[in-house]
């Protein structure tokens, strides 16, 4: 079958493996219909392996050449004699994180950080960019009638936004600040808005993405923080008081310290950005502005079945992010090589698998 | 009547100043009895004027030479005629901070972080290092008879940690890691125990104050961040795991981040100790570790009954971070001069304010 391999840092194949046998009593055989390139897979593209693994991933096996993708929509092609969460012919969305069960997070419930962590297109021996992929039970969610293949290969990245907004405990009302306007970024601007944020400010440095979040429609005003201060920008248009809650969906120490300066006090700073070097920030702002600072890392599981069902309900209009769908064939040119562009003109491109 | 005032660094002055009058209607006249030095006062004393107003201060009028003091025991003189809340002859507490009562944050209840705070001692007229002084009604907590002067002039201080294990959500049971065992840091311990954690570490580089810490018998292991690394070796006191919360009560980077570093994932870091300089961080590691990072600038003004009905329940001993009482001619010479020497020997001194 065809899939999409990560071999070494600028090296990823569009090549023949061998497809999966049998799954499983509780696993389930899945053929990939749409998958979206992360930016943890960009990563692995420019600098890996960083979370593909060199030696047989402790709790999987998994090691390099590893299939990547792991944001994606599938069909159920078969199921293992104890499987009851899905049945062949259901349209299912992955939840890629693989975890132990039996370590101190897992045990209390906090399985996003499990200590010998997994995730399906990373470090398991299938992923969304192979024509067909083994999946543990506990990894599909069946999609409504309402969610289509599109927004069922966006819930794992939505999942991400939606848990920042959770985790910046957002308030109907409250107004929102988010900086970095990459694919997690203008989710985030759209899962606020199915918070009910009464107003949504975006900074991006970046002219494309700074209009194509502006042409989600959902925030108030975008920000460009090289010809401005984003703080005092904030600050000016909610009387002098600052955000409930920024986002920091960048990965930058200026976003980080725009983020800071520009929360009121007793206000929520939540670090979803993936930052690749360490920032410097003053103490005493977080202090003295009695703020929370909020880390996130991935999702809870828990709530999967929370975000399909708010995708469904039309307030989360996750597709919107969606700039392109390339062919399989296409995944490296149009799809890898594009996105690593610092210019570059798309937020979320979508695989078709096996097209 | 004698005071202590602040009049410019390294100018701190025993004189003689006017007495105040009658209090107004919703006022008290009060005579501190005790009243502790805390390290705002030190700040003030070394590089001042920082939070003594140099222009008479929007809310308050005050203005240097500005009488200091807002950790204090007092009698009750006089009260207004419209004040309830005690009469005379009562032993307060008094809750130093001075709000507007209309600002945005004080009609949501956050009155600790008001826009014009002042505070008795610090931007108001009268302190707690002078005989007599004119404090608001909703300032004076009457002490029970089980609180002593001792206690009662330790309210202040133990309510800033208190607020630090709120801020942590310690819960009984938890692992609590302390760094920097001043005053604050000591009674975080304390207020750790009081909360019921299951083990304290703490970490402190002077020895003095290690021993000190070490000597209340709260914490289970007192480490010298200068000889190892503190985060290793609660990681290794903790299964590989980490505390539940970490405090930082030192003021400094390098604790920050083996408070970072020494919190289990999806813990809480909690900043209390007031830096003075920025401080590099490592964002990848506050988001990878699902961390929360927890700033607190004072106490929430609402919990300062509860604080000194722990104390009375002798679960929240604070006395014993008191390890010298001087008079107050010696306020400068026994109290400011020692405490500013980082050798110093002392955690918390406490005047006896007339004596």
């Amino acid at each position: 079958m065809k899939a999409v391999r990560f071999h070494a840092a600028r090296d990823i194949r569009v090549e023949q493996v061998p497809e999966p046998g049998e799954p499983g009593p509780r696993q389930l055989l899945i053929r990939p219909r749409l998958c979206g390139i992360c930016g943890t897979d960009l990563h692995e593209y420019l600098a890996g392996p960083i979370v593909t693994p060199t030696e047989p991933h402790p709790l999987t096996g998994a090691r390099n050449p590893q299939i990547l993708g792991h944001e994606l929509s599938a069909d159920v092609v078969a199921v293992g004699a104890e499987v009851t969460a899905a049945r062949p012919g259901d349209r299912v969305a992955v939840m890629p994180l693989v975890f132990c069960g039996r370590c101190y997070y897992c045990v209390r419930g906090l399985n996003h950080v499990c200590a010998t962590m997994a995730a399906f297109g990373l470090s398991w021996a299938w992923g969304g960019l192979g024509e067909l992929a083994i999946v543990e039970e506990h990894q599909v969610a069946v999609l409504p009638d309402a969610l289509s293949y599109v927004q069922g290969a966006m819930v794992e990245p939505a999942a991400v936004a939606l848990y920042g907004v959770d985790r910046g405990r957002v308030r109907p009302g409250d107004t929102v600040l988010v900086t970095g306007a990459g694919p997690i970024g203008a989710l985030t601007v759209l899962a606020a808005r199915a918070a009910g944020a009464g107003a949504v400010y975006v900074s991006e440095p970046n002219r494309v993405r700074a209009a194509l979040v502006a042409g989600l429609g959902a925030a108030d005003e975008v920000f460009d923080p090289r010809a401005c201060d984003v703080a005092a920008e904030v600050r000016t248009r909610t009387g002098g008081i600052g955000v409930d809650v920024a986002i920091e969906c960048g990965g930058s120490a200026p976003a980080l310290n725009d983020c800071i300066r520009a929360t009121r006090k007793a206000g929520t700073v939540v670090q979803t950005g993936l930052h690749t070097r360490p920032a410097e920030i003053d103490p005493m702002v977080v202090a003295e502005h009695d703020l929370t600072i909020e880390g996130t890392w991935c999702f809870r599981v828990r709530d999967w079945p929370r975000i399909i069902s708010l995708i469904a309900t039309g307030s989360f209009p996750v597709e919107r992010v969606v700039t392109a769908r390339i062919g399989h064939d296409e995944a490296v040119t149009a799809g890898f090589d594009v996105l690593v562009d610092p210019d570059g003109r798309e937020l979320k491109v979508l695989v078709e698998v096996g097209a």
